[in-house]
Formats: C-alpha cells, sequence, structure tokens
C-alpha cells in the first residue's frame, strides 16, 4: 500500500466491483479515501488495483470510521434491501452528529425516505444517491444522483464533480433534491433504460424475422444509426454485440443467449410509482410487461406452436422500410423520454423533489445508461422553459416528432399486419395519439361507473358530481335523472343512496 | 317495523345502498337480519324499505352484535381503508371465539391478510369477500367471492348461496380460497372491467371517430353485438346509455359528459400486483394508463393544437369494417379476460390460494360487472383442464382466437394508420404477438444488461449464469468471455467482481 495519510476524505462500505471501482476513481482524483469490507478478498483486491493510490482497506469497521475526516462522508454499497438496514444499525453508534452516509445502491425511494427520516432524528444526513453507468461508468466517469440536505452535500460536492462524467465541461452530477429525490430520479432513469432497451430488442425482431437480415446487416443498421441522430450508448453497446461472436466460433454469443429477460425491480417500481401518481407511462409499463412475458419459455413454445405460422415477412421496399424504421424508432424513444420527464415533473410537485429537469437532463447525458444525443435536446427545452409540462409541449421537439410520427404508423401498421410483435413501439404511438386528442371516449367509462356503481360523474361546463338513474325503465322519472351529488371528492367514498 | 326475532342470524354494519340492498336481500330469503349504522337516517331508511321483512336496524353496535346469533356472522360495508380497521377495533371486545367478521368492501388483498391474522390470534374468523353487481345486484343477486377459513364459511354459506344471482340453477357464489383469495379474485375482476371497459370507449371512438357514426347508429351496433356472441353486461348498459337523453333536451347525457375517466384503484393494483408476480397484464395496464391520460385535459388540448389534425376518418367499407371491429372486439375481449385468469393462476401457486378457475368463471357468469357470455366458455375450458396454464392453451378459445385474429390486426393497423388511438385493442394484439413467439428478441436485452452492469445471461442448452467482458478492446482476451459465474439466484445480488 502506498503513502496513506491518518485520515480520509471518504469511505466506502461494500467492496465490490462498483464499490471499489467507485473509490479507486476518487483515488484517481487524489482524494484520499478509505474502504471497509468483511471480505478479506475484496480488501486485497483493493490493495493491488490501487496501488499507488491514495486508498486504503480495513477490515474493522471501528477502525475504518475512526479513520474518517469529520463530518464523515460515508457510502454503502452493498444489495439493496435488508442489507442496507443492517449496514447502517451497524455504522450507527459509531458516528457523530452531521456525519453523512449514501446509500449508492437502487433502493426504493420510499426505504430511503424511512431511513432518512429516521437518521435525521440522531442528527445524521442520509443521502440516496443513484450511480449510473455500471462497473465502467464507477471506474470513469458515472452519471450521479445524489438526493437528500442541500447543505451537507457541500461537503460531497467537489469530490463528486471530479470524480462524474464530463461533457462539454460539465461534470454529469448535480444536487437533485430533497429527501428520496434522488433515488427517484434513478429509479425513472432506468424506467426510461427498460423503455430503451425494448424498443431495440423490438428492432432487432423487425430486421430480423421481418426484413430477413442477417446478423452482419443487423449491425450494420445499428451501427448506422448510432452514427446520427440516434447516437446513444445503448446503440452503441448493441452495435458491439453484434460484432462479439461466442468464443471460438463464427456465430455471435448473442444467438447463444436465452430469449428470457431477467430484471432487478427499477422498471416495475417506475410503472407502478406512475401509477399511484395517476402518470400514464405506456411504452415502459410494456417494456415491464415484456420482461415478465418472455419468462414464459414453454408457454410461449406452446401457443406457438397453436398459433403458428409465426410472424410472416414485412410487405416491403427494404429500404424503404429502413427508413421509416429508423424515423419509428426516433419517435418511439423521444416518446419513452417524454414519459419518464412527465413522471419526474408530477413527482415533483407531488413530493416537493423541486426537481430542475434541466439539470437532471444534463447529468443523464454522459456517463449513464441512457445517455443520448437526444438528451442535448431535452436539456434545451428545459432550459428554455423550466416548468415545461410536458416533453411533446416543447416546439423544437414536436418538430422532430411532427417529421418522424409517419414512419412510425407505418412501421407498427405494417409489422401488426404481418403479425410481427412490437409492443413497445405500438404503445408509444398508442400514447401519443391518445394525449394528442381533445375529446376521448372516456366520458363513456364515467357514464358506465355511474351507471353500474353510482360513482357519479362531471358535467361539462358545469362544476359539480352527478348521478343519474339509468335504467331503462326509470326513464320517466325525469326527476331522478342528474342529481347533483356534491362537490369533487378523490377519496374513497361511500355509495351514497340517490332519491 | 314488522315481526323481529329476538336473535338475528346476519348483521350488516354500514347501511349505505349497498350495506342495506344486500340485508334487504337476505331478508327478502326469509334471513331474519340486523343493521348497525351511527347514522339515524339510514336506519330510518332500512325501517322504510324493509317493512312487512325480517330486518331490524340499530343505533347501538352492542345491542346490534347481542341480538345476532353464534357464531355471529357480521358484514362491514364501509369505506376501505382505515374505516375497516377502526370499526374492527370497536367490534372486537364485542366478539366472541368463533364469530365471523366480513369485509364485504374493496380492501387491497394485503390489509385483508394483515387483518384476518390479526383476528386470527383472538380466535375470530375474519372473511374478505368482494361483491360485484353494484347496489342493483346487492338488492336482487350479486356475485360473491368470499374468502377465509373453509369450515367458518359453512355458516354463512346458505345465506350467499340465497341471495346471490343464479345462473343455469347455480349461484354465483362460491367458497373462494384462504386468506385474501376472495378480495385477490374480486381485485382480479374489477381488473378484467377496466380493460373491457377501454375497449368499449375505444370501440365508441372508433366508430364516432373512424367511421363517422352518429349517436342512433352507435348505439345499434352497441345492440347488435350484444345480441350475439358478444353479449355481455357492460355492452347492455353502455347500449342503454346509447339510448339515454340528457333531461329536457334531444340529445345524448353521454355527449354532455366530461372526458375525464375516474378510478378508486382496484384496476391500478391489479396492475401492480401483476408486475410484483411477474405477470404480464398488457391490456389491463393500458386501460389503467389511460384512465390516467384521460385526466389531463388541459395537456391534451393543447398537444391536439400542437400535432392536429386529428384522427382522420378510416379509408375502409363501413359495412366491412363493422363485421371486422366485432371480431376485433371479441378477440381483445377474449385477451383481456385470459390475462386475469393467467394473474390468478399464477397468484394461487404463489399465495397458495389453490383457487378452482372454473369455480370462479361460474360465478362470475351472472351477477357481476364482468358477466358475459363468453364466461360460459372460460367454465368450459377450466372444467375440462382445471390446471389449464393459460386460457389460450384452450382449443375451443384457440378456435375462436384463430377466426377473430384478422380482423383485430385490420381494425389496429387501420387505426393506427388513421390516428386513432386504440391502445387497449393494440395492446391486446402485441401481447398475443408476443406470447405466440417461439424466439423473442429478449436474448438482445440480456447480452445488454450483461455488458452495461454484468447482470450475467443464460446459454441454450447449458445451465448456469455467465458473464462476458463485451467491450471490444477486450475482444482479444478469450479467457475472459463467457465465464460461468453461479446458479441461478432472482435475488438481488452484489454485482461480483469478473476478475
Amino acid at each position: 500500500m502506498s503513502a496513506t495519510p491518518t485520515t480520509y476524505s471518504f469511505g466506502m462500505i461494500g467492496l465490490g466491483t462498483m464499490g471499489r471501482n467507485l473509490l479507486l476513481n476518487l483515488a484517481d482524483h487524489d482524494f484520499a479515501v478509505a474502504g471497509y469490507d468483511k471480505d478479506a478478498s475484496k480488501l486485497t483486491l483493493l490493495a493491488e488495483e490501487g496501488a499507488g493510490l491514495p486508498v486504503r482497506g480495513f477490515a474493522e469497521l471501528t477502525d475504518f470510521v475512526q479513520s474518517l475526516q469529520t463530518p464523515r462522508s460515508i457510502m454503502l454499497l452493498v444489495p439493496a434491501g435488508k442489507i442496507v438496514d443492517s449496514v447502517i444499525e451497524e455504522l450507527r453508534p459509531l458516528l457523530a452528529p452531521g456525519d453523512i452516509i449514501i446509500d449508492g445502491g437502487n433502493s426504493h425511494f420510499t426505504d430511503t425516505d424511512r431511513r432518512a427520516a429516521a437518521l435525521e432524528a440522531a442528527g445524521l444526513h442520509f443521502f440516496g444517491m443513484g450511480i449510473s453507468g455500471g462497473e465502467e461508468g464507477a471506474r470513469f466517469g458515472p452519471s450521479m444522483m445524489p438526493g437528500g440536505d442541500q447543505q451537507a452535500y457541500e461537503v460531497m460536492k467537489p469530490m463528486f464533480e471530479a470524480i462524474a462524467a464530463q461533457v462539454g465541461g460539465e461534470p454529469c452530477v448535480t444536487y437533485i433534491g430533497p429527501g428520496a429525490a434522488g433515488h427517484f430520479v434513478k429509479m425513472v432513469h432506468n424506467g426510461i433504460e427498460y423503455g430503451l432497451m425494448q424498443l431495440i430488442a423490438e428492432t432487432y425482431g423487425v430486421l430480423k424475422q421481418g426484413l430477413g437480415l442477417d446478423n452482419d446487416a443487423i449491425g450494420r443498421v445499428f451501427t448506422q444509426w448510432n452514427a446520427g441522430r440516434l447516437q446513444s450508448f445503448l446503440l452503441d453497446i448493441t452495435k458491439d454485440i453484434f460484432a462479439f461472436r461466442a468464443p471460438d466460433t463464427d456465430h455471435l454469443l448473442l444467438d447463444d443467449i436465452r430469449d428470457e429477460a431477467r430484471s432487478k425491480g427499477t422498471g416495475k417500481w417506475t410503472s407502478q410509482v406512475a401509477m399511484d401518481l395517476e402518470v400514464p407511462l405506456s411504452t415502459i409499463d410494456t417494456a415491464v410487461a415484456l420482461r415478465n412475458l418472455s419468462k414464459y419459455k414453454a408457454l410461449r413454445e406452446k401457443l406457438a406452436t397453436q398459433y403458428g405460422p409465426e410472424a410472416q415477412a414485412l410487405a416491403a421496399d427494404k429500404e424503404d422500410f429502413l427508413t421509416q424504421l429508423e424515423e419509428a424508432f426516433y419517435f418511439s424513444m423521444v416518446i419513452t423520454y417524454a414519459q419518464g420527464m412527465h413522471l419526474l415533473s408530477k413527482a415533483s410537485a407531488e413530493y416537493g423533489y423541486k426537481l430542475q429537469l434541466a439539470g437532471i437532463a444534463r447529468i443523464w447525458r454522459g456517463g449513464c445508461i441512457i445517455r443520448s444525443g437526444f438528451l442535448s435536446d431535452i436539456y434545451n427545452a428545459y432550459q428554455q422553459a423550466p416548468e415545461l409540462e410536458h416533453l411533446l409541449l416543447d416546439e423544437g421537439v414536436a418538430k422532430l416528432v411532427q417529421q418522424a410520427v409517419p414512419g412510425a404508423r407505418t412501421v407498427v401498421a405494417g409489422a401488426i399486419t404481418a403479425g410481427l410483435a412490437v409492443p413497445a413501439y405500438a404503445a408509444s404511438l398508442s400514447y401519443f395519439d391518445s394525449f394528442r386528442t381533445a375529446r376521448l371516449p372516456s366520458n363513456l367509462i364515467q357514464a358506465q361507473r355511474d351507471y353500474f356503481g353510482a360513482h357519479t360523474y362531471e358535467l361539462i361546463g358545469k362544476e359539480g358530481l352527478f348521478h343519474t338513474q339509468w335504467t331503462p325503465e326509470h326513464e320517466d322519472a325525469a326527476n331522478k335523472q342528474d342529481t347533483h351529488v356534491g362537490e369533487e371528492n378523490k377519496q374513497e367514498r361511500p355509495v351514497q343512496p340517490n332519491q
């Protein structure tokens, strides 16, 4: 181990690849840092990889804590769930008021709220910090989303800004907001990630099954897209995947991989919370559903036999269709980001996060999994109008969407006709067409709810809630119709007697 | 008040319309019953409407409880949430071991589990019972889904079987399962209801905007559908709604109703739980999202201006298109029920409910909101194969679906081309086309996850989890590829170091 000062400016608990890499990243930037892990092999790895850097590993928690400058900044990178609570319990008696614990994992934001409240009572600061970029990002520049006490953030700010990915001279980290704002924003980041990944997978399906392209040709399409306005980290790694052969073979490793997608929960949480906040999130919901659907492999095989033949080739000129497909992808990508941003803006109002959506778009431009050229357009939109209610209202974005939507219609209609599944593409278009409808047929749903459940309805141009006795046998009893029941009440209400 | 015996066989707490009607229904069938409500006006109504029937209202909880035969059967029909807990608290000290409390409201099934466990410790039985059919159903024959202790159910069985809706001589009530099984099944019933209602609303949109039909013509389509294989309660009331004029006017009340749909949460819960149980539920998810989307009226109006013109007329022969639309609706209706049944079968395994899906289909054939002719097909399918993994595997259903799917493709592709939103129709078709795909493109998602997050993947024909160093710069290091990481582990795991 190299020159180690007696006190360290940052401590890491959990020296798995993520924790170790983040610590080494800090040490690279001349911060003297300490790590703690019960697993001796992790300490050995830290010592090896940190040779020559101001980093030291500890096998004893007390020694580790005492080696840190106060107020202490201690990050946990341990599996989300109960382990976070047990580490906090162990740590708590060793800390002093003003010390900061940072949970760098993917904890559910409600857990973060609970932990923050409990630690605040002891005078400790608790940060939920989303970190995106994977192992590579942690080592050489992640995108970071810290949420917690704004003043306490100042202690860590110089460190985080130094190690974050940099785009145009700006670090991909910013103070997100109070409470669990950081973890909430990271969760939504992951929801967008689910949507984009599903869209890329469907594109692969269309290219392969619909157009009959071989892997090399598919790889060329992704390479070409990634060189244009669709440039993104996810397309970038996709093009790599289409160049990666299985060891000692002539075929792609991709072809050997099972088509059952796994997930760790953040996409699901995004959809579930969006439903609680009454934000439609159709593309992301669909991506979550499709991960789940993919898991029923045996059932899919049975249904394929029962409902064959599978999708037919697309009845389309290949070159022309590829142009439309690029537009369809662009369109659906915009919709996916727009859904995520809409959820952030609603959550910000609901939870008092005071999110700066421009700042969030800015720090997503580099380091994270959903980084893309389009994030600059999002950044510009919210720079110009920080209170923008929906990304689709931005004039610049609207121009791009208007140009891309015909391609999306052609692709989705073509795929549906051919029996080829494009669920996230279709959901994106449905979302768009529904949102651009001034008068939806949802008045019928209100009439039905009032008919069978006396749930009341609202009238155009008239305040209040109304109930009608709809059954035809009572149709003559005019005084039973259109009863004014009372003021709007969104809570569950007992059904009132009507008449 | 008429002849009241000194002891009553059933008690109701909460004499709103639902509670009062259910009590009157019991009294109609010669059960002597008691009701309790703090609100004196509810007692007056009960006395008025129950004149000549063996029913008595109480203003004092203790008197009410003491008037009941033991073991007591006491149902709560109070608003779901904290009120249920507070009523139970009030009631508990007045009860004796063996007594039964039945929550007849739409409580979340996890609340029911919690309450059952707490009361079981005191020797009391707690039932979560879903009741569907609205006020009319409660009065003259609902569909009921009781879950709890099977032996305790015997006490209530004669009463519930007497008052339930009857179909083909069979009552629309059956013991559902232990714990919160009854409330779970009712929740899924409501999820299916959300899906069907959204499909009907979209149909209305297609008929009005896409085909340019006026309300009378639309009403005729629904009437015609309801007279055929699509016969259902929801279409039945829809046809009534299309005949119901606003008081003292020439136009439909429907046209005056705002297009912002409300919801009370059961559809949302269904989608959220399905995500937890990893069951894809795309049509129902979409219905939930669209209720939420409809609420953003002002935003929709802005987006309509920005992205106009709205949907164009469908380029189709009207008569022919109507035939296809009927097929599309039939197809999507089947998919919606199939999703709900799939969720029930997964939940049954996960929570140990031991659900009899045939029995559930049987009791849904009458009394409830989702009753329809097609429920007989579902009933038959699960009668023949109680362990059927998915409704689409049933041969009878498969035949119907195969015939209807071309119509669904024509309608969805046509609507999408015209810019007309048919989100639930599209989601149903996407679900079907995805599930009948033996090899999905989801292998790409696994490759991506492993690339950026070292989340590992599985290989075809080879057990275990594998990780690859995908980045091109390491492509020469063959020993870093295809690393066997370990056995399948669905829990959140710390990211393992990969050398």
